[in-house]
This record gives structure tokens, sequence and C-alpha cells, in this order.
């Protein structure tokens, strides 16, 4: 029998990971129902690349409008998307959209604190609580037992800058303490929903895409786009209940909190 | 040669683990030279306790309005330590001011999630920075190598809700997403402070009060406020640069991230 077609929903898909996970699930083999590709300004010009993709794939992506750091436009896209899967529901929601200040403790502002706090933890949050109808839904129609990125599945894409264990090494080299705070937050907002929903039969999980030459990570990184999304769309097409509320880097390989 | 006097902050010292700490202070034997006592609004009701321990210590314990979340009130309260404290600098801030919410997932609104945000990370991020001139007078006042409680120190006090290890074990009995999310942010705040300012010489250390029967914590706490605030202080007491960065519970144990 072949493997049920899921429906997938990508947050800040018009450029960096986002745009290249969208990418390669639409020409991957895994069958794919829908691809909903989020971002802030669908008509912009800074998505011309994603909607170009879109008309690549016409039957399976649609670009939807979506800013993490507005609920409205949150509950719009939620509505649109559940008018579309209907009772088949979201199998999985990715929340890929991020914003990076690399100022130190004593240059960030309150303004790049309440930013970083904003699009990378409220952003999240809001997202799972209206996208959780759909997700319920896809766990329903699912029939399956168990947990998996193909029944119903929540990941939200954090940093190896998130994990206490590793700034007396890492913080000289890269301080950002506005967006390592905000991440911290969102693994613990994860870690919380992974418990909560449990019962839900709804995976939670925790990924680090590697240091990405992209806009965020910046052109000293190590690794290159294709190969960080190809590493992480495998770790989540593996994602059992043992990994509910796990934090892995994009080899699947776990990272201490 | 008998242990120099020292200056020590407190926020949030209008009750529970705030007050009792005020109180053990003033009247420990370790010598004190100012206790600066900061609560929202000490001419309100809910400051009698303090003002009257104040009346007893009046050589002692300065009460002065500090509200977290009004940086307003932070750079005013820095300017009156700074004006009595002088060359001798602060030797020793303790981030004691924090609001809980112990709603789950689903039942947290963004009002309990800035709230959290604004006081228990905000709040401590912006009293650091402006305290951090005094903090290193202390340093330079001091003339003594290393790191200590009675040369330059912040203790944050945060909670075993911040650890993502214990989140598992933990969620069931006490959800409190929003503060368990801000905690972890302070947690994030302290190590990177703790990296930042090494060069300088100021210590930063987290404190597990433990499960006290505060206001904040409830009825069915494990242990009464004074025992809590005589191990805090004894853990205080003792950090060194080996603790820097350090999250410890109130009997000196290191806690898992």
């Amino acid at each position: 029998m072949a493997a049920p077609a899921v429906s997938v929903l990508i947050t800040g898909a018009n450029r960096g990971l986002g745009l290249e996970m969208v990418k390669q699930m639409a020409e991957a083999s895994r069958p794919l129902r829908k691809l909903f590709a989020c971002c802030r300004d669908p008509d912009g010009p800074r998505a011309e690349a994603l909607q170009t993709l879109a008309k690549k794939h016409p039957n399976v992506i649609t670009v939807i409008r979506l800013d993490a750091t507005d609920l409205c436009s949150i509950k719009q896209c939620a509505a649109q998307v559940g008018s579309v899967v209907g009772k088949g529901g979201l199998n999985l929601l990715i929340n890929n959209a991020g914003v990076l200040a690399k100022a130190t403790l004593q240059e960030a502002t309150s303004e790049d604190m309440q930013n970083s706090f904003n699009t990378n933890v409220m952003g999240p949050m809001n997202i799972i609580k209206e996208f959780l109808p759909h997700l319920r839904a896809a766990v329903k129609a699912s029939g399956t037992p168990g947990m998996s990125s193909s029944k119903a599945a929540v990941v939200n894409i954090s940093s190896i800058l998130a994990s206490m264990e590793t700034v007396k090494q890492l913080y000289g080299f890269f301080p950002a303490v506005s967006y390592r705070i905000s991440k911290a937050g969102l693994n613990m907002l994860t870690r919380c929903a992974a418990e909560e929903l449990k019962k839900d039969e709804i995976l939670f999980s925790l990924l680090h895409p590697g240091w990405v030459r992209t806009d965020m990570g910046g052109e000293e990184g190590e690794i290159d786009a294709p190969e960080s999304v190809q590493g992480m769309l495998s770790v989540m097409a593996s994602l059992t209940e043992k990994q509910n509320g796990a934090f892995l880097d994009y080899k699947g390989n776990s990272l201490p909190w």
C-alpha cells in the first residue's frame, strides 16, 4: 500500500531554509496532498522565487499570507487551510519563520528582545493554537496508532544557540542574546506542547538546521541550504513518539539542552 | 581581618521570599553596609511589613520604588543607589521579583505570555544593564582576585520549572507555560551574561528556591520561606567563579537544564 498523501504547512517559506523546504518537498517522491507555503508578503518582491515555484506545482503548492506576529493573519490562514483540507486535516506544521539579531547583552535593545519574542515564541505559540483543530482532524482521519509526521506533527525550527550547555563554547563567537533567549523559550514551549498534547497523539519536535549559508546564517556558514533541508526532511520523516519533545540537529543527533 | 561590609539590592522585597531575604540579611551576622529593598509600591498596603522591618534597621535598609516592567523606575532606582554607594559600588544584586500564571498552553493568553516575559526576562535584563556601573565600581573597589558575592555578583531567582529536562516529570502537575518559558529565557539571559561579563569579574548565578509556601508557591509547598532563604543565602555566600553561570537549588545542588 502506498504511503498516504500528507498536507504540510511551512512558515517563512519565501526564502532561505523555508523556500528550500518547499522546493524539495514539492519535487520529492513522498506523496504530498497539499503544501501551504506561508510568508508575510506573498505579493512582494521577496516572494518572487516562491511564486515561481508555486506556478510549477499549481496542484500542490498554495501560497498564503501569514505574519507570525499578527494573530489576525494566523486566524485567516488557519481558516483558509481548513477550507482546503477539511476532515483530512493538516499533518505537518513547520514553524520555520524567525528573526535574528546578533547583538550582545550590552548592545541588545528592548526592541530586539520584543521582536525576537514576538516572532520566535508568540508566533509559533499562536500558530500551534490556531492550527490545533486541523492537526486533531488529521489524527482522526489517520486511524493509525502512534505518532508520526505523516499523521500529525509540529516541527519547530530552533537552533544550537538555544542550548544552555553550549553557551560557554559558542557565546564569544556568536552572542545573539535576544535570539538565544527567544529560541530557549521556543524549546520550552515545544517541551510543554509535547507533554500537553501527547494524549491527542500530536508529535512535537525541535530541529537545529545546522549553520547554514542563508541570509540569516551569513556567508561563513558550514553547509548550504539544500544539505540542511535534505537532512531535516529525512529526520522529519523518521519521527516517532520516541522523538516527541526531542531537540535534534539536521543529521538526527540529539542536542543538549 | 573582618569580612568587608557589602551592599545588596533585592527586587520584589515586599513579600514572600524577597521579604524573608531582607529580614534574614538585616538580622544576620554577615556585615551589611546597605540593603536596598525594592518593590513596586513602597507606600501601598502590600509593603507594610517591609516598611516595619526597615524602621527596625534604619541605618541598613533603604526601601526604594522599582517596577521591573518600567525602565524609567529602574533608572531612577539605579541613580538613587549610585548616590548612596558611590565608589564602593553594589556587591550583590538579587533579581527576585517575578510573576507566575499557572495556565496550560491551551489556556495561556497572550497577556500571560507578555506579562511573564516583561517581568521575568526584560526586567532582570534592564536591571542588570542599569546597575552594571555599580557592579563594576564594586569590582574596582574590592581589589581582590576571583569572583564572589561579596565582590560583585548577580543572582537571578529562577525555578526548576525552567528546566527542559524535568518537563516530562512535572508538567502534568504544574503546567505554567508562560512562567516556564520566561524562566527558561531568564536562564539563557544569565548564561549569556556570565560569559559576556566574566572578564569584568562579575559573577552570575541562577537559584531555584525550592517549592515554597508563599503567595506564589501556594499552600501545598514543601518548605517554608525561612528554610528556603536560609539555604539560598548560604549558597550565595559560597559562590565562586566555579559557579559562574550555574543553576543551583537552595541546597546548592546543580540542576539540569
